[in-house]
């Protein structure tokens, strides 16, 4: 299965999991894991909490002093994005979620995001349920 | 499966690799893979060496030079652990280690840790062992 | 299965994307997961750009500056290479990759590389593929 999102900022991140619940309850899997992956490599995927909207700014600001956004990166002759690129490996391309009763077992504070480091862009996620037999 | 550990300290790394392997060991399964997840959002889960313990403080220590404890974050005003959300997307909340001859393929120099950026506090891992056909 | 792979420097990303590949290949499942876990505590696995080498260049340049090769860490009394234990819990020692019609989906500019943070050595690769049911 796919999705795919429209980023419209060049640095946000954006809340995904009512999608991906969505083709959980379609699936009727109701044991086993969901597995996420981000085929790009100036994004990511990451969990945290989207109760308080600011801990988004609080992460993407605080990736940004962690990987300035130019920093006489090689790369940046070639392609504007090296710090994109860096921050896609810091936060990863893939997660994976257990299902229990046809539910992803998410803590109370966790969402699932894009975190998109160079948009706006189109961005497909790939998702792939995996029923475990116990 | 899941398992309980109450962190004792606001920082620290907990050695969970016994827990696990016991885990595995009940379940009987030979060939697969372990994914362990983490449903908290100021917490991670993540693979190191314990046989010199000092890497633990090496690491903390680290991770809050990267990411300072207070540098006007505006989750900071709502519940004061910004930080802690930002180490747990650094680190991760999920790990996935494959299993064989009934045994975790942990390298020799590998225990995976429960790392509480803002204990204490009671934390939950859910543990699926997914079986491989082959 | 395994797989085994020199690094010559002491610092250096090496693409592993066709060593992989032809595993999938002979492997024959058209559908499913590819999990890769490395046993080492001083080295990585990450997805990224290789259309152009300097991302390699321009990600470990900025992992050193984040991590320091030496910052006064207790472990570099004992094994002088707590910087490449700090890096592998940032960048981490393990990639699922979804396999569709036999192939990895990696995306456009995606690659796999090993992340050797203290080499030379020799690293092994654990390469589980789990095979879809649906």
């Amino acid at each position: 299965m796919e999705l795919s999102i429209q980023s419209t900022n060049n640095q946000e991140l954006i809340d995904i999991t009512k999608e991906i619940e969505t083709l959980i309850l379609n699936s009727k899997i109701k044991e086993g894991i969901c597995h996420l992956y981000l085929p790009h490599a100036t994004a990511a995927l990451t969990i945290n909490e989207n109760a308080d909207p600011n801990i988004k700014t609080d992460l993407l600001k605080s990736l940004n002093k962690m990987v300035p956004l130019h920093d006489n990166y090689l790369h940046d002759s070639i392609d504007n994005n090296a710090a994109a690129h860096i921050k896609s490996t810091l936060v990863g391309v893939s997660l994976t979620i257990p299902i229990s009763s046809n539910t992803l077992q998410l803590g109370t504070w966790q969402d699932i995001f894009l975190c998109e480091f160079d948009g706006p862009r189109n961005r497909n996620i790939i998702i792939n349920i995996i029923q475990n037999k116990q």
